[in-house]
């Protein structure tokens, strides 16, 4: 392994390797594809750590890795395609009747287990012996284990059986990556080594303008494609510029967003949702079927590589011999963030669950968030990943390289989390849900083809079109009765009048 | 434009403005496209020039471009996908019908057209005033120029009217890319400043040996992809998986053919081929439209990205300012490669042509290479394109930098030509082709569609599968009366009895 030799060599042999490795695990996730305990993440993890296991062999407990880990690699090329897909991919349908729970969980939850995370390190780590972190650095960590990773879960719920739950968990974490990301750029311009409500208000507002200024960012991104798509007629000419120009724009919306300092995720995702709600009605039809199929292959790809990475990265040797506590300490460091995070996210779950049911109190039985549900989403929400690795990165190393004993600590305790929560909480998964929601005997009448919600409006209901308008009319006592779909009727009218006609899509009317 | 203060900060914002301009590129482009003089090639290089001119204004003359021409980056990222590409979008079916004339211009005339060049620059550059290149150097300069950019004549030829012309000229581009890269690296290799027939032997049988090596490779690549992909059956799961396992495959042997030091090129030239004729079969409907159209984006997306950079760099103040040479020097020095470049192509298409027709004299009348089509294939290979760029910057520069005036000199020149004879020959392409083979007059009784070209056998004839058989058993004669024709037949039978059972892919005598 002559890798020091010569850069350009030793780039050739990283990304030969590190691509078989990725072809590796491609087909050992296929072959266990059967095996639903184990999913795509699992296998990622454990493969990185046998091969990190291997070049820490090889190279004589020099390295585990090929390739060092680098932030940048992550947010500037791996991030993207996983979160415009999971926007090109939403079910719209659900994700916006949903609408009101997924943003409270997403975003007030985040806000609430930040604190309690923040506070119990800020609490015990001292205890522990590790002292000098600032305030700003606990409100960190507090982000940076608030990020969930919700695939593992996902993998295990039946779209078809639980279409509530399952929009719950998925917008959830969808909005949970976008929040912590925003938030922690928040946190990271406080410089004091005091928190007083000053800067706590600070925080919020500053979280509230990145929020809304990176959604207009995607709006509008989305809205551009859609109109060049549909008004200078591309597919007149070849499929190919369609899907280069969705790609191309999405990718420019992010870096745009990363200029000026707004969060990427959220104007991706965003561009995502009004690309498939208004572009993707202007293109060919062999440009409908290759942008999924592709957008979901880059997302998938790019995931498998953090995970690969993260397995790798977990054998890093220098990174555990810079850390310096002793081995008790260590795992009282680990025991107190995952109870924090247990609890962290207990906090919000259950007491925002009711907030959701009170909301939605005029809707069918059938959006009521049960007991089991709760827990379900409790769970969902417990597993860490690539996120949360990334911030760690960037909050504790320069470039992935730390000299500090305490910030080498941070990233292993981190490394550790990740790893425990995804193979341990990720294997109980599907018993626990299986136990929970057993199959085909919860919300079965509920079940139904989705394969024509593409065609859907954005936010369509079980009542038809005309029964919305006419029930829209009534008065103003709906929106206090039933907020939430009220909201929805009015804007479908507004949409189907007045953006349909500009950007594309099928008009509700000649829907059934 | 604060790009100096903060490596991220202005790798951020060149990604941002580069991907900008590639968006506004697609769209100008695609506005274009109704004329057919202005190719994308053009297109991008215009937008370039424009977009540095800008640039230099803004950065008061010190840079004309966002990122440093890097030929890692060339070679690593931006070719694979478009030679990939090319061998699995080409017609197989033209493609290997004429696979001897097309070797014979791809590999012989490359030889021809080096010795050439070479040849020219060494006799006439001293006169000029530029002395002090090295023999190896003047051989560099004769496979750089060498290469040829057939993208612009494909656009202006007609599949259906002239099919034996067409695939004539798109195999050789291919064939010639891959050939020119491999005799670029074979004289590297040569050091002493003197010739001789032993030398001259040892480029060859290197040669040969990187030729086979590189084709083995990526057939075993292509093999591999169409049996994991058989026998795994992925497509139960997901077509997301298949995709990416193509991807990441072919990716996988340029790399590790990179690693090897053999040709890229050739090797994932020839796993695209293989795919789309096994691996292709194997896959979902939904991957094989997929694959398609995003294999031909992401070589869209790759080909603009060379030709914006190649016009951006063109107006590269410090470059200009290091050669050292006079106006009138400089011109002679351009016109000393164009004039070489014209004549060693001359010297080979005609003479190679007659051997063409001579060893296809057996077939009948629409396989004969005419006057015209000789011509056009000569004109086709006039312009010089993003190989020959990466070629002058590997041999001429330090990761895109250089101190030396002769250096600098050298890399303006193969700017120069490049823009000239891509802009200039361009914008000729599109009359001459009219004047030579007026529209729907030539060979229009040949035209058929080539839609059925995916399902057909890799080397279909024109007749019937049967009478190839029974025409194979004929005798031994038939061998050297129609060598080509034979050969084919063989490879055909072998093809259906052991390979596709194998491999994948329809039975041919299922076939009308």
């Amino acid at each position: 392994m002559d890798v020091d030799i010569d850069t350009t060599h030793s780039q050739v042999v990283s990304i030969t390797l590190f691509v078989a490795v990725l072809c590796l695990c491609l087909v050992i996730g296929h072959l266990l594809n059967e095996n639903r305990w184990v999913n795509e993440s699992i296998t990622a993890i454990i493969i990185g750590c046998v091969v990190g296991t291997i070049i820490l062999c090889v190279s004589k407990w020099k390295s585990s890795r090929f390739l060092r880990f680098d932030e940048q690699l992550f947010f500037i090329y791996l991030l993207p395609p996983i979160i415009f897909n999971a926007g090109f991919q939403v079910k719209k349908k659900h994700f916006f009747q949903n609408f009101f729970p997924i943003m409270l969980f997403g975003v007030t939850g985040v806000f609430i287990s930040t604190s309690i995370v923040a506070a119990g390190c800020r609490l015990l780590f001292p205890k522990i012996g590790l002292k000098g972190l600032t305030v700003s650095e606990y409100l960190s960590l507090g982000t940076i284990f608030s990020s969930t990773d919700t695939v593992c879960t996902l993998q295990v719920l039946h779209q078809d059986e639980t279409p509530l739950l399952y929009s719950l968990v998925f917008g959830e974490g969808v909005v949970n990556d976008a929040t912590s990301v925003v938030l922690f750029n928040a946190v990271q311009k406080i410089n004091a080594n005091t928190l007083g409500g000053k800067a706590a208000l600070d925080i919020f507002l500053d979280f509230l303008y990145l929020f809304s200024t990176s959604t207009i960012l995607g709006v509008t991104a989305g809205l551009l494609t859609s109109y060049i798509l549909r008004g200078l007629g591309f597919g007149r000419h070849s499929s190919v510029r369609e899907i280069a120009l969705m790609i191309l724009i999405a990718y420019l919306s992010y870096m745009l967003a990363e200029l000026f300092e707004l969060s990427g995720i959220l104007t991706v995702f965003f561009a995502g949702v009004l690309m498939s709600h208004y572009a993707w009605h202007n293109v060919t039809e062999s440009s409908r079927i290759t942008t999924r199929h592709t957008f979901a292959a880059m997302s998938f790809i790019a995931e498998t590589f953090i995970f690969l990475y993260v397995g790798m990265d977990a054998l890093d040797y220098e990174q555990w011999r810079m850390s310096m506590l002793s081995f008790w300490a260590s795992l009282g460091l680990y025991s107190t963030v995952m109870v924090s995070i247990l609890v962290g996210r207990a906090a919000f779950v259950f007491p925002l669950a009711i907030i959701a049911n009170y909301m939605h109190r005029g809707g069918d039985a059938s959006s009521k968030i049960t007991a089991k549900h709760q827990v379900v989403i409790w769970w969902a929400g417990l597993m860490r990943g690539a996120v949360s690795v990334a911030l760690a990165f960037k909050q504790f190393t320069l470039s992935g390289v730390t000299m500090d004993p305490i910030d080498a600590t941070m990233i292993t305790t981190t490394i550790v989390v990740v790893l425990f929560s995804t193979i341990v909480f990720g294997f109980l998964t599907k018993p626990l849900i299986s136990y929970l929601l057993p199959p085909n005997t919860s919300n079965i009448d509920r079940a139904r083809s989705l394969k024509e919600d593409m065609t859907l409006p954005l936010l369509s209901f079980e009542e038809s079109a005309s029964e919305n308008l006419s029930r829209a009319k009534e008065n103003i006592s709906m929106l206090i009765e039933r907020p939430v779909h009220t909201i929805h009727s009015y804007w479908r009218r507004f949409d189907d009048t007045y953006m349909r006609p500009i950007f594309g899509g099928p008009h509700s009317t000649a829907l059934p």
